[in-house]
Order: structure tokens, then sequence, then C-alpha cells
């Protein structure tokens, strides 16, 4: 009997794929430029204990495993390794329980996070995390890489909106961590650690999510700046100002070029900077209002407000389409840098140098309100001279951010393509603790093996 | 040369203490039951070069570790082991670090949880762990026990507002874990692991703590009802409202007649339950308001409000009280039980009949907003037989909060006094994945062993 025969052994047959251009469609995710492997099958299975099953005849047959969502990944974590079997999450996608009363849902891994979001609005409730990808990207996947998104600025990561999981280890074995309490100090507390595990220390099956009471109201403001240094000059006195935006983010011009050009919307196509934000409550229009005065004081040849639902959505969807639009112009490598937020316009400055530098431009979009910036890539072609130069591009934003106290990845994670630069931001007793804890859960390496950390 | 001599080779000679008279005021926390072993040395390092000399010799010479901050822990957590080394971080209590308009702050571990309040409360910031120990506990403390306090139903435990860590880990390597950004994946999030860890994971020396910007306004209210029944509906009826509360705070009869007897409040000490509760942000009053309706609709016999920030820090005294005027005049065990929310109406009342039927009397506070209560039981005397129907009643506690859905602790943790609770509600596998942990990090087990996990 060969490998996959001893599976099928152990799974119903249906959810094991060998057919090679299906298995195609799991070999990457959506950092293009990551090398793919070829594995020998792709599981899809349905329930936590074939999950289990999956993991025993793994560490039996020492088979690496690689964990996957939808694919949406950006740093190459989901891409398929040779030899291994991906283990898609897809059809573990109902939703387990819903209390509304208590504001806490269970789901299953492969739920699309847009769909919880749906699942919960008419008991006045929404799950905060919105990653750029959340009307695609799964709950597992968000969980594995602690994904953020343009919410995080006041609701927090992925990691403050789960209370529980349900994981299978590199055994076979079923963890169950945490539970229905939002307080919980029961032992270490192995929800948090799971979190941003990338796939390394076990495949998440479903989580029990926190959930937030819908906002009374919500407004919006958008800032258009002939500079990049006014665009930061406004950032700064907004943090200053102390006001709590629930959204802050913003676009430089290579940004509102491609997405203008991938769909029209009246951009500004001079502008420099766009600064996007939002505030809720019932004082949201007020604290609106405080933003926009410190973009018009530090320069804004724009403001626009509104507390309108529909006319926010609108303002909101050019910075929902960045992404999308420049993966869909160019190759790209899209980056993932933090600083601390006072030093955002230092890090905007230098990457503007850096591009000019290696002659690979970079349309910059982000979190500012987190001072977490993806600056994107656009590569002229996949040749080697274009990704060479890209790399090296990459690798100076990454000591950039780094110089500036900052973080190589603020919510992308490690996956295959950081695997380097995280030797940079960690020293030898960080890693080595990291390593001593992938030991300890998984000790035959089979799970992600050099992925994460 | 005996064990403590060769110590003294390595430390400055003042750091170590061995006189017995010092030495006792070391032995035990604030959990007075736990019995406390004997220490060969107490030792005061200033700096983390120290602590991790300490740990250096403690693993050459296999010597047990007891970290401790204040000793305010109600778990025993902090308490001596026979033969073992304290090692307080009392000293170890400058403000390295203070970044106004980036709202961090970097603190050594034993800096006073209010101290780092007062220090940045002139910049129009505040750092929300407010544990009601808050003027006596310290920040190493709170990270080990992850603690909890009367703000965390709006703005999160501890583990929320620590963006990084610096720990001396068991054989004296010095880790570094995080920084200065919000957001950051690069590798396993260690901050959070070691939050809540309860030293023995590691020493944490020094924290780098998120502050969050001062609220424009708050309003409190306090509500006293008539019967448990009453005041239960009453919160049910508050959390389905989808206000959000900054603070919602309960007190039962026997706690409101202990802090009567304790300094003369006024409190009306016919009432079965207070509902203490308070919101902030610029619609404050109106939040507040809210609430109070949902109070007076369920039965409230007596509801005021305030949005006068000294005649709301009055509301709050009498809730600030409660723990110290119990342990003032009775031997007390602090529970620490937690369910979600919604289940605290029935929680309450299954607290009063286990207290009829062990016949120990209960006095009961806590967070209802996190459904986190602590059933103060109050001994008659601290004789064999007093002592064995507070461990049946406690044992009864833990049992009712697990059979609904709930948690052993919700944020004092599991020390030495809820070791064998915490293998009801964990399995095997969890304990299992916590001990590899454990031998991952601390393999010759010298780290506060036996304690959180
Ligand atoms: C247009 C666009 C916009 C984006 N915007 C954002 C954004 O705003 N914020 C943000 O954080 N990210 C963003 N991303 C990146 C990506 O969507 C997130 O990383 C997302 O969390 C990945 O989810 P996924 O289901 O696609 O996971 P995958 O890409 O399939 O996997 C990601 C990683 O998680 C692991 N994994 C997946 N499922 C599991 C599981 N059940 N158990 C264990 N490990 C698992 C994989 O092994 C891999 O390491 C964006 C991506 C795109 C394409
Ligand atoms: C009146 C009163 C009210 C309280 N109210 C609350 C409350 O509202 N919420 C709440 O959560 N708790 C509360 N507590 C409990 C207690 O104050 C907290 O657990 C607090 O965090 C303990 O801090 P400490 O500095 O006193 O630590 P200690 O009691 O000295 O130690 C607690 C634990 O942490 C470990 N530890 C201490 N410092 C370090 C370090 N630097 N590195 C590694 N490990 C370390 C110890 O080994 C021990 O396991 C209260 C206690 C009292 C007496």
């Amino acid at each position: 009997m060969n490998l996959i025969e001893t599976l099928k052994e152990l799974v119903p047959a249906d959810i094991v794929v060998t057919d090679p251009d299906t298995m195609e469609g799991y070999r990457r995710d959506s950092a293009d430029l990551v090398a793919a492997g070829k594995p020998i099958a792709v599981l899809r299975p349905r329930t936590t204990a074939q999950v289990s099953s999956i993991m025993t005849w793994a560490t039996q047959t020492d088979t690496v495993v690689v964990p996957r969502g939808a694919g949406t990944g950006l740093s190459g974590g989901a891409t398929a390794l040779d030899n291994c079997v991906v283990v898609s999450m897809e059809r573990m996608n109902s939703i387990r329980e819903f209390d509304a009363t208590n504001h806490t849902a269970v789901v299953e891994a492969g739920v699309v996070n847009a769909d919880v979001g749906r699942a919960v609005a008419d008991a006045g409730l929404f799950y905060p995390p919105d990653p750029g990808s959340f009307e695609v990207s799964t709950i597992g996947g968000n969980l594995a890489t602690n994904a953020g998104g343009m919410r995080c600025v006041k609701y927090g990561v992925t990691r403050n909106s789960v209370l529980g999981l349900e994981v299978v280890l590199a055994d076979g074995r079923v963890l169950r961590t945490g539970g229905k309490t939002v307080k919980n100090v029961a032992g270490l507390d192995l929800t948090q650690l799971f979190v941003g595990s990338e796939g390394a220390l076990g495949i998440i099956t479903s989580a029990t999510l926190r959930l937030r009471p819908t906002p009374a109201a919500t407004a919006t403001f958008v800032a258009s700046f002939p500079t990049l240094d006014a665009g930061g000059r406004a950032l700064n006195s907004i943090f200053a100002a102390g006001v709590t935006p629930s959204m802050l983010e913003i676009m430089d011009n290579a940004t509102i070029n491609a997405v203008e050009n991938y769909q029209r919307m009246d951009l500004d196509r001079d502008a420099a900077l766009l600064v996007i934000g939002q505030a809720d409550g019932a004082d949201a229009l007020d604290q609106v209002d405080r933003m926009v005065a410190c973009c018009d004081e530090a320069g804004a040849d724009l403001s626009v407000s509104t507390s309108d639902p529909a006319e926010s959505e609108m303002l909101l969807q050019a910075r929902r389409l960045a992404g999308w639009a420049t993966m869909e112009q160019f190759p790209t490598i899209i980056e993932d840098v933090g600083v601390p937020r006072t030093r955002l316009a230092e890090l905007l400055s230098t990457i503007a140098d850096i591009s000019e530098d290696t002659g690979i431009r970079i349309a910059t979009v982000g979190h500012a309100g987190d001072g977490n910036v993806h600056p994107m890539l656009l590569l002229p072609d996949l040749g080697v001279d274009a990704r060479n130069r890209a790399m090296v591009t990459a690798d100076r934003i990454c000591a950039a951010a780094l110089a500036l106290d900052g973080t190589i990845t603020g919510e992308h994670g490690v996956g295959e393509l950081k695997r380097e630069w995280l030797t940079r931001q960690l020293d030898d007793v960080s890693l080595g603790v990291q390593a001593s804890i992938k030991r300890a859960l998984d000790p035959k390496m089979l799970l992600n093996p050099g992925r994460g950390f």
C-alpha cells in the first residue's frame, strides 16, 4: 500500500484529492513570488475527527502537513512544500453556535470572515477583525496569522476577539483551550500561543469568537495632501489629539493611481497622500471633525466628511480596493512593516528614497493608526533582474522599519517570505525559545516546518 | 562554601537577605490559608543583570526560585517553598522610558501599578488595568497573573495593555519579546505566553506598556436591589442593551455590611445587591442613563447617577474597599470564578445555596460585566472544622462555575490554592501541553514549580 492508500483506510476517500489539476489550485497562496512545492495530496476534511486522523497518520508516516485556509496569505505560509499533504479547511465551514446575549459565536476554521459578520448582524453585533481579504479569507487563516484590518486601531487584532480554540496537535490529539468567559487565567493561555503560530503548532479546527455591539453611529472622512510631509504632520497631530479613531488609513500617490486605473472613482491623481478615517459611537461626527481639523491645519488641500452610512462606504471603497487593484495590474510583493506610529512619517520618506534608489516602484497603503503599512512593490516583470531588485528593496524596507524600532511584519506573518529577515529582528535567545516550543509540540517537525518563526 | 556564599560571589552582598525576621515578611502572599515554606534566602536585585546572575546560579545549584512582586496575590503563587530563594522585584522600580506621543511606557517589574498611572496622567494618558490592589501590587505581579480590575470590561485585562517584555529565563538568558509597535506578528507571540504564567516560565524584569488617552468624560451610577433576582435581571438587560460600560460591578448584602462595618458610608444594609457602573467618553451620561433605566425597570429600589468626578469616586469607594474590609474582619478565602456573563444570576443563586448548606458565610463582590465574581468565604475562625468546611465550600463554588461553562479563576490565577481544581477544568491534553512547554523552558523545574498550571 502506498502512503495515500494507508490514509484512505482512515478517512473517507472523497476528502483525499490526488488529481494534479485540482491540486494545482492548492499549491500557492497570494505571495506570488514564493516558489511552491508539489504536494502528494490535498485533503479536505469535514470534521475535527478527520483532521485528527490525518495528523495521527502524518505522525505515523512522517508526512509533512501544510494547513490551508483560503490561500489569501501574503507571506507564502500556505504554499505547498514538496511531498507534503495540504490540509484545506474549506469544508469545515459551519457556525456551531451563536450566543447573541453572551456575544460569542463558535465557528469552524473554514468559515469565511465576512460570513461571521453577516450571521450576527441582525442581532446588533459585529466581529471586529476585518482584513482586506475579509470576503474570502477564513477564520482559521485569520487566527493562524493573527490578522489585522482597518478596525483594529480601535478594536484590536484577531487575538483580541478570540476566547477559545479547538486545535488538532501534530500527533492527532485534540486540544481545547479557553472557553466562553471573557476572563480566564486557568493555566497558561494556550489560545494566545496558537494565535499567530502560522500553522506550525497545530491545525485550528474551531474557535469561540468574541463579538461586539454594533456602534450606534459611524462617521467617515477623507483628506488629501499635496506632500507626504503634510500628510505625516496631520497624522502626528491626530495621534497627539487623543481622539479614538475606529479606522485611520493612508494611500499614497502610486496606490491612488493603481486604484483609479482599476476602477474609476474620481480620486485626485496628483495627491501625494490620502488619509481616510472613521470614528464610531455617539460622538462619531465630533471625533471626525477633530481629525479633519488636524488635517486642514497640516495643509490638506481637500477634506470631506460624512455620517451617512452609504457615503461612508463610498469613501472607504478606494481603500478597500487598493490591494486587489495593484495585484491585478502588476506582479507584486506586498510588504507589511510596522513602526511606533509617531515614526510613520520618517518611514514613508525612507521608503520613497529606497524606491528611487532601486528603481522598483512602490505603492504604499496601510493602517496608519497602528503604524503598520504595506509598501507594495510593483515589479515591471518577473525577470531575474526585477526579482533581484525587488528583494533588495524589500530587504531595505525591513531594515528601515527595524532601525525605527519597528517590526518586519505587522499582520501578514513570516511565512516563507520573511524567514531570513526574522533573524534580524529576533535575537538567538528569542529564536531559541521559539524553537524549543516548536520541538515540545511538534517533535517530528511535521506541521508547516520552517514557517512562522 | 555553602550555597548562599557561592551566590554572594556573583551578586552584591546587600541584595541577599538571610536574616530570619526579615525573611518572615516574604514567606506569604495574601492567600491566608496557604501553608508557607521556609526560604534559604530572600534576594532583592536592582538590575536585570543581577536577576540573570541569580538564575544562572540557581540552575547551576538546582535551587528553586519563587518570584515575588508585592505579595498581594490571592492564590498563594508567591508563597515561599521550602529551601527556595524568594526573588523580590521591589527594588526594580524605575520607569525606564515614557513616550507620551506613542502612548507607551517601559517600566521595571517592581513599579507599583498606581505609580504608572500617576506618571502618565499629566500627559492625558492612563494605564487601564486596575486591580483592587493597584496602590500596592506591582506591574510584574500583574503581568504574571494577567490581573484584571474594574476597567477591564471596556479596556481589557493586563495582557491587552502590554506590547513587550524583558524576561530572565530559568538558565539566566535574557529574553526580549515584542516591542514598541501595537501590531507585531514576527514569530510566536512570546509576550502573551509569559503573561499569566505565574512566575513558572521566567522572571519578568521589565515591560513595555500600552497607555490610552484619558476619556473626555466619565459618569457613574449605583442601583440598589431588594432581591438577587431583581439585580440579576437588571444585569441581563444591561448586557442585552448593547451599552458599553467602562465598569460594571456588584456587591451583595454580606459585602455591603462588611464595608459598612469597616468604614461608615451609609450604604443600605438591607439591600440584596448593589450594582455600580460607569461609562466614559462623550456620551457617558447617556449610557449611564440607559443602564439606570434597565435597573429601574428590573425593580431597583434606589438608583443614583452622577457625572461629577468627585461624586463618582465616592460612589466607587465602597466597591474599592470591599476586599480590604473583609480581609481585615475575617480569615477569608477570596474565590475568583467566572461564567459567561449571562449566567451570572444563576451563579449567584447557587452560591447562596452552597453557603446555606455548608454554613460558611459568603460575601460576593465582583466584575459583573465580565461574568467574573469573587465569593469571599468568611471563616468564623481558623480551626480545622472551619477550614474543612471552607474548602468544601470553595470546591462546590468551582464546580458550580464549571457546570455553567465557566472558569475556576478569572483573574487571580491558580497559584498553590487552585492546583487541584485546575485538573477539573482542563483535560489531560491541555495539562500535557502546558507541562511540555514548562519542560521546554525550565527543564530542571526550578521556577515556581507546581504553580500556575
Ligand atoms: C487583497 C488582500 C488584502 C489583505 N488584507 C489584509 C489585511 O488587511 N490584514 C491582514 O492581516 N491580512 C491581509 N491579507 C492577508 C491574508 O488575507 C491574511 O493573512 C488572512 O488571515 C489569511 O487567511 P486565509 O484563510 O487565506 O489563510 P491562508 O492564506 O490559507 O493561510 C495563512 C497561514 O495560516 C495557516 N493556516 C490557515 N488555516 C489554518 C488553520 N485552520 N489552522 C492552522 N493554520 C492555518 C497557513 O498554514 C498559513 O501559514 C490580505 C490579503 C489579500 C490578498
Ligand atoms: C484587596 C485586594 C484586591 C485585589 N483585587 C484584584 C483585582 O481586582 N484583580 C486582580 O486580578 N487581582 C486582584 N488582587 C490580587 C493581586 O493583587 C493580583 O494578583 C496582583 O497582580 C498581584 O501582584 P503582586 O505584585 O502583589 O504579585 P505577587 O502576589 O507578589 O505575585 C503574584 C504571582 O506573580 C508571580 N510574580 C510576581 N512578580 C513576578 C515577576 N516580576 N516575574 C514573574 N513572576 C512574578 C509570583 O510568583 C506569583 O505567582 C487583589 C488582591 C488584594 C489583596
